[in-house]
């Protein structure tokens, strides 16, 4: 199995919808895809399972079956959300975090932007943050002890060089493809000197690597502690381009930026590694609304694009986002999230219009 | 030397105004106090140094002395804030992180409140965050290793049923002795599960404890993960009225709290331990704009206010409290981040015609 576009005839994609409103958003993805007619290879959908659902069900989060398809069968995939228990449930592990290891999507790209008023004028918040998506507090390495003074719970944070700089490749990469050319490293070495001073000094070091030879000499680079970097994305979100971040900063900052361009419903994402590629709305599972048919889709459909745009099928990807922007632009056919009163199917529907 | 007010005389106030604008907003501080006359016992000032300026000159952050007058002599302290070096330095190590640890500050206190267009309107951001202040990543347990594939570092995140608990209870009286009675606890137990599961259950447990008797029935109980708590706090400031966090969550909460109310340069918090109290501007040392003059001494000044609150001056603190909430709402006599003109002595000259 290729990763290159070149030769596929058919674009198997595996269906994780998951739980709660991943199961809504999911299948009116799958709609879009299939509305692109003939700008992509046949499209060929595999369902599989993995979730708290599925684990209530089983026994089993994410079953070795759903890994083992994803590996040997499919060409990208399409994951929805999990829903998370409220306690420590023994043997229960987050599958999307389990898969993100498995497969090794070291990157989680997340872009924001805020749909201009009219098409063609500068959108207000326009950047990316580049997540690395396997390590930090992700690995959950957690003891539990009894001290004189009772439990003490600790958890590793592992930062490692090898992280990243791939993570730090993949975000000059970006970067540098897009015309501000400007990076901005995320961190707290103020006080995680050594974990995030490896980070950060292991990104600055990537224009150096041998063979770049001078490709990211264009790109600017800056860097902003966590914390303030959460409060400048609310006050001058402009500032941003592409924004790299450890795994944990990456997620708030990710939700931080949804917030500013009006709903987590809206903001997609892929998880990329070398060899894969899977598409996921950055919203949860949403159980507040779960099953009531008013998923807001866009970020799932937007996922799509992302997925087949980093698979090299630019033009099925450009006429999603421009569908998706039109429907949004139009706020005709909004879900409530954005302010609006139509259902997952209608808002589906009007994009599946404008393709 | 007790911690209550009844018999003091005197006032005794470390001052330790650090790096950056820290130098120009904690003699703004001082002057306020100074300020508000019987109000409060005669205050004595202790001038104590700390910072990255001292540990250029002398090899030492904070040098033994200050911490041994903060404890030996002094009822309360203002502390300003540090600048960072930007790369690891060998023995340099922030202050403020180990005085916290050092004076066992358990407690980072802040307030968030936007002022109200009219005096006794309903302000529209009205929250506290409840930090834990000792350990979580803080700890600073840090080791690097190198592996097959480079360099890799951890750290160490520390969660204590002792130290989740007190703040814990901290929490619970706050959020008990305000009108809304609501309480937030922030985590990210989807993913650390045992970490953050151990801060929760701990949190949770504190109305059960012995001698609790019920006191708490009155506050009602949410949660949020802390990547939703920052979306939400953007979207829907509102819901939130005591929020209490693991301390790197706290830090990050606090920042993106300041970004809803307009500026960083009003937000104030205090350090608290069983012992002591120490107030503390939100804001860094802000090198852009240090030795400028420009620097807002509200949120210095607003440190005091919640210090000496803590202490039980009520009274001077409602005075300060008062003061700063005119200047803000005359608007006449602001600093460039609040997009006024003045500098600080303007402003502390505003606060002090209104005290
Ligand atoms: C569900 C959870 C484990 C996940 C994460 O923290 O990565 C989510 O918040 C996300 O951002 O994809
Ligand atoms: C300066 C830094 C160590 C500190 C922290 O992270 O606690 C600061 O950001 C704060 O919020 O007081």
């Amino acid at each position: 199995r290729s990763f290159s576009t070149a030769a596929r005839q058919t674009l198997k994609i595996g269906l994780i919808p998951a739980d709660g409103i991943g199961k809504e958003v999911i299948p009116a993805a799958r709609a879009a895809i299939i509305a692109l007619g003939s700008d992509i290879p046949k499209p060929e959908f595999i369902d599989l399972v993995a979730g708290w659902e599925c684990f209530t069900r089983t026994g089993v989060a994410l079953p070795e079956d759903t890994v083992q398809i994803l590996k040997d069968e499919c060409d990208c995939a399409l994951f929805g959300s999990v829903s998370s228990p409220s306690r420590k449930v023994v043997g229960y592990s987050s599958p999307i975090v389990a898969l993100r290891k498995k497969l090794d999507l070291y990157a989680n790209i997340r872009p924001v932007v805020s749909v201009a008023p009219e098409a063609g004028q500068k959108p207000s918040v326009d950047l990316i943050v580049v997540r690395e998506n396997t390590e930090c507090l992700y690995v959950k390495e957690e003891t539990l002890t009894s001290g004189a003074n009772g439990k003490e719970a600790r958890a590793t944070r592992l930062i490692t060089e090898h992280a990243s700089r791939r993570i730090g490749q993949m975000a000059f990469e970006l970067a540098n493809s897009r015309p501000r050319k400007h990076l901005t490293i995320i961190h707290k070495s103020n006080v995680l000197s050594i974990t995030d001073g490896l980070f950060r000094e292991t990104v600055r070091a990537v224009p150096s690597l041998p063979g770049i030879d001078g490709k990211y000499d264009g790109v600017t680079i800056a860097e902003q502690l966590v914390d303030s970097a959460v409060y400048r994305l609310f006050r001058e979100p402009e500032i941003f381009d592409v924004m790299v971040a450890p795994n944990l900063y990456g997620d708030i900052l990710s939700d931080a930026a949804a917030a500013l361009v009006g709903s987590l419903g809206l903001i997609p994402s892929i998880n990329a590694g070398d060899n894969f590629v899977m598409g996921e709305p950055v919203h949860g599972s949403a159980p507040d609304i779960e099953g009531k048919g008013i998923a807001n889709p866009l970020a799932s459909i937007r996922s799509a694009a992302l997925m087949l745009r980093h698979l090299g099928y630019t033009k099925g990807a450009d006429r999603l986002d421009i569908a998706v922007d039109q429907v949004i632009r139009e706020a005709k056919f909004l879900t409530p999230d954005l302010k609006g009163t139509s259902t997952t199917s209608e808002v589906l529907e009007a994009v599946l219009r404008k393709l």
